[in-house]
């Protein structure tokens, strides 16, 4: 029975993260660092409560970490200098800050994972958009969320559209671009970006080829998604022998 | 029996209302206008030949052209003068064309139908797009033709998304369109238009609201579809009192 | 100002009722009826609570249901018999039942609705499915519920086949229906049910012609989308001179 | 310059074939088996004709296949006998028939490929999908043909659904499978069919799980697209060690 410590238990997507530790057979919840944590917060019996780093003074296997883009650096740190072996699913680290963790994790000898993005639909649409580009080097991407979205294109729209351009094998058809309603242009892929109350997080790969076409959509409806690719890291996290970047390479 | 006249009989739509007519019960070709016949083209008896408007000699009921933007206004003088109801596929008729020959057939009280679509599924997507945007303010279009489209948005597009303009009731929420990604703004609605191979003509119309979407979605696959249109327009004209434009208003 | 009277306030789809009304500049929550209200239930000042239809000693001009099948025929009734419109999104009235109450309606000489689904895209999608009817006989519905739903077909999705086949103006074409995979006929309409987990509330409807298709598609996220229905019916209920069934007949 | 011989040159799709061979920098046609090639058949120049297998008197590295399910076996074994590299595209092989081809290719020492489908968007579609299975034990399949299919659901539908019922790794969540709506039952997927005019040939996968759905589609729009994956056979069939069976295997 391998021992689990969540980071950031009290969030909506650490609270998840407990729920699904119980289920678990082969791992055991056995401490939560939760400096938001107040008296009402149930807890499973057995599982010991720190409000802050310094504090911890057990040691478990695996960190899962669900924070802040503020504590994220220090937690990952904190875990490999402890021996355990990190998941985690906050955003905000630099690519530096990544590299930083993965030397450590190497000098530690221990493997983990750090994924920008958990839920396994998006991991997988990327992952077949990839290897569609070798067959098919015409291709756009369109993603369509909620109103209320700033940024666009989204993070996950933009890394498909390179990896798609990273892996074209022939050239791709000429294409007006010149207009606005072409989208924007990312290694040579047009990327459109809808933005519309009702909608929650989709994207689509359309992909072209003489007389054909192939489409791949993923849709997250909530972020209870994310509890899937955890569950895959959790199967494959002890087996790990690096501090991976990206679920797509464990899958 | 009504008697039909096909101008443009031997190109590719015009051959296929040839077809259209002989499956009629209640029209008759009698003729076509057709420069470019040859010795070869086969006619079904009893059809008149003529190689220039000047020559023809016998009035129809019914004009139907499918010809060129350099023949079309003549044409529909010429038949509306020589008491024919005209219906007419042919593009490139401008806006005051369209006004002086609408004149002309007030003066002869005769009906007809000008239509730059007459594909069936594209107008009752234009249709419907224009009646929900009574409930549902927020909409954006996304149009697909094949990679060898030049323009962008094709025209059907910017048509949609200013009938949804124009219908809305309701303020749509703010988005941010400064991006690229975004698109092309019309009237306030998003246009995205992708140009891949194997596409042929393609266009969908995203409607989102509180927890909902609607969408609707129209495919060309071959210009044959536009029969179904002409063949709406021939129920119809003996009783148009006037020469509308687009096939939507007559559905 | 309107007075408005909420049975089943306390429930999810009646609270969201509760918010809705306090939104709007010409109606007022006057009452509510909530057998199940606790102490805990905060309801805005000036607000009666009733437990009992019996114990109702006020009058609205509007009744809002969103109650029980057991409860719904009694207390729009009673809202009738007391001059209160009612807008009605309980399910459960049989035939009969709103045959009666359209009875007593027009004895009050009042207005009113009873709408089984509140939802904007889906009764937008029946609305244009019945009109796309007339022109493309052939069409075919696919509807995509989570897993647990255990009936199959949705009611909206027999609703949906039945209007279709009722105003197809052609016959459609010959296919075989004989093998499993073609779905259930209603009406000669094929309708297929998918049912898996992660998806919500989906309804799409398929029509092709020659050279051409057209797709109809609503997606129902959460029930909150009920409210822009509810609202709708605000607009129009004091103009409405009958007790009419079906949101589509008021849109 | 590779060599290559094509049966059934003046089919629909044996033209394309050599069409496709003309583009070709390192492959060269020297010659047809064209039982029905007339004296108009137009060939490249030093292209020789055979109108019987018997007849033929030269080698080629590589023999394309688009003939008919009658001629197709002895083809074949014709081909390997005589050192020559299949690239089949025919139908009607039986699976032992397709065991004997092995086997004398692996007397041979050649390899090869047979394909019942070379369209690159299904192809990819079904290597997904299986590999989707392993993260998405819940799977349905739509496969969307024309009206005047009569078998369903396609061969392709049924080979995707046992593809993604033999890759799953753990159980899908019970759903109704007992009313027709829910559509064919292939080892626990459901696959339903959709037959329409103006459809051509198209198939999605829909997988769905806790807050998240997937959704693989392909459309084929002519049989054009099969050359795509001709193309891939011609760019790997020199390296081939064994007779494959399926596109999938070489992508």
């Amino acid at each position: 029975m391998k021992k689990v410590l969540i980071a950031g238990a009290t969030g909506s997507m650490g609270r998840k993260a407990v729920q699904l530790i119980e289920k678990q057979s082969d791992y055991q919840l056995v401490a939560i660092l939760a400096p938001n944590a107040t008296a009402d917060t149930k807890l499973p019996a057995a599982v010991s409560r720190f409000d802050n780093l310094a504090d911890i003074n057990l040691a478990a296997d695996v960190w899962i970490d669900f924070t802040t883009p503020q504590a994220v650096f220090a937690n990952v740190k904190f875990a490999l200098e402890h021996q355990m072996r990190p998941i985690v699913g906050t955003s905000g680290l630099s690519a530096e800050q990544v590299q930083q963790l993965q030397a450590i994790a190497q000098q530690q000898q221990l493997g983990g994972i750090i994924a920008p993005n958990f839920g396994l639909s998006a991991v997988l649409l990327m992952k077949f958009a990839k290897e569609a580009a070798h067959y098919f080097p015409d291709a756009e991407v369109i993603e369509m969320h909620h109103a209320d979205k700033l940024d666009a294109p989204s993070a996950t729209a933009i890394t498909t559209a390179r990896l798609i351009a990273a892996n074209r094998k022939k050239n791709p058809a000429k294409t007006n671009m010149a207009t606005e309603a072409r989208g924007a242009d990312y290694d040579g892929i047009a990327v459109h970006s809808v933005r519309l109350p009702g909608y929650v997080a989709h994207e689509q790969v359309l992909f072209g080829g003489p007389g054909e076409a192939l489409t791949i959509r993923q849709d997250s409806f909530d972020r209870s998604s994310f509890m899937q690719g955890v569950q895959v890291a959790l199967e494959k996290v002890m087996d790990l022998q690096e501090l991976v970047f990206g679920l797509e390479k464990i899958l």
